[in-house]
């Protein structure tokens, strides 16, 4: 299918979390149409090792292309840690990760130049923050931490109260004793567990949600090459899921912050 | 490949859990040699749908049949919820799963009929140890509950301490004070947390761990077929797994509670 200005963007993530990246796109680029992709049948990403979220990341990008995108996004954290490359490589369209706009938020919000960065065990250790940071600014201090169970304690509602709070001490306490004075919440369903975050790291230390400086990065790259849709026609956006799509549906409005009207499931075998 | 009596078990679980039933059948059956396949690229089931787990399910028991197993043990709570009809429908050789053996073990158990049932989603949505302890006895009163954050506190090796405490206070202390004096553990990663579960609920709920029964089962079935494998040349056991080994042979050895030499990588494309 041929691109123009008026295709429209494609999103993709493991699941549900990316769905905070497209919110931030509806509201950055009122006028762009979406589609978005989220992998239910083989979520979560950031337990997995990068050749195998790689392969699933290119066969995310191959269904939506077929789609006409003009544009991807990949609003995982772990699939842009690992898989951008190979991603830039295979496909004809731009792609954009979420970890270049997050690393370079973080530096314009730091005052002493002492950046944290939480994530996946997978985006952790693929080093890719830490790289971006210390390309763009060698003298930042970037400390790294994983926090595997920030991901079901988001996916199961469990973001208030004792166990989410004992659970952010135990990976966070030190962060903010470490002259971290900016912490990037590297991963989509971070920002779900942002109250508790904040009481545990404590008010001097600026949370960074990487969603609205991708969206940033995303209006710039269309304007620069021409590509942004003009007002016109309302914009639409379609939903495809890789597992049944009733879960999607219900949990996915919590992360969008707006009612999904339908998924349509997909069977991509790989 | 021809099956005889010498032939492989075959067994197949979401990731490292099913490795708990492995060991019980090892201890059960010294004789029998096993192949073991981890699905760790789509790793967990317990969250996903019946669909998608039935898919996965059957191209691991086409894989391991086609390496010539004699019987298949599907050591995965949720597969066994939601897979067993189609896999026996598909598979010319036996096929057993852990729900069965794990419902009948409660019975044998409970003083006073009160049987209670912990699982992933998947597993206490489908409805099947209900299902199959009131076959058994109609008389038995069933209380379920799905207790997601189980799966990756024991992934993670919080099997101890505060967080897991109070995640079991969270689901469980009702059983205790429910007549429930017999509690199934529906998944094979609880038997990790079992220290804590067992302080939750009092001595005076008996925990039930389906491996040890499935074993039971397995030697059962393979002794009436005439399909035990005659002490002779030292039992061979394979592993393999869908994503990169490392994690698999490292955090397998805790649940087999012994060394996984090895296991292979293959992709199975699904």
């Amino acid at each position: 299918m041929r691109q123009g200005s008026h295709s429209p963007i494609g999103v993709f993530d493991s699941g549900v979390g990316g769905l905070t990246v497209l919110k931030a796109l509806m509201e950055r680029l009122p006028h762009e149409s979406a589609l978005y992709l989220g992998d239910t049948a083989r979520v979560p990403y950031g337990t997995k090792s990068g050749e195998v979220v790689t392969r699933y990341s290119l066969k995310n990008a191959e269904f939506l292309m077929e789609r006409g995108i003009k544009l991807l996004v990949v609003a995982c954290n772990t699939a842009s840690a690992v898989a951008l490359p190979a991603l830039s490589a295979a496909l004809p369209v731009p792609v954009l990760g979420v970890i270049g706009p997050g690393a370079r938020a973080a530096l314009r919000k730091t005052r002493g130049g002492g950046v944290g960065v939480i994530g996946t065990p997978g985006t952790v250790r693929s080093g890719a923050y830490q790289r971006e940071l210390q390309a763009a600014e060698p003298n930042v201090r970037v400390k790294a931490r994983a926090c595997p169970l920030f991901v079901p304690l988001a996916e199961e509602g469990w973001t208030a109260g004792e166990v989410p709070r004992l659970v952010a001490r135990e990976y966070l306490t030190d962060f903010a004793q470490d002259g971290v004075d900016t912490l990037v919440l590297g991963c989509t369903h971070y920002p779900l567990l942002k109250t508790v975050i904040a009481e545990v790291v404590g008010p001097r230390v600026a949370l960074v949600d990487s969603a609205e400086a991708t969206a940033e990065a995303v209006a710039a790259l269309l304007g620069e090459r021409g590509m942004l849709a003009s007002p016109g026609p309302t914009p639409a956006y379609g939903y495809f899921v890789t597992d049944v799509p009733e879960r999607f549906v219900e949990v996915g409005a919590r992360f969008l912050g707006r009612p999904i009207p339908t998924a349509e499931q997909v069977d991509l075998s790989f």
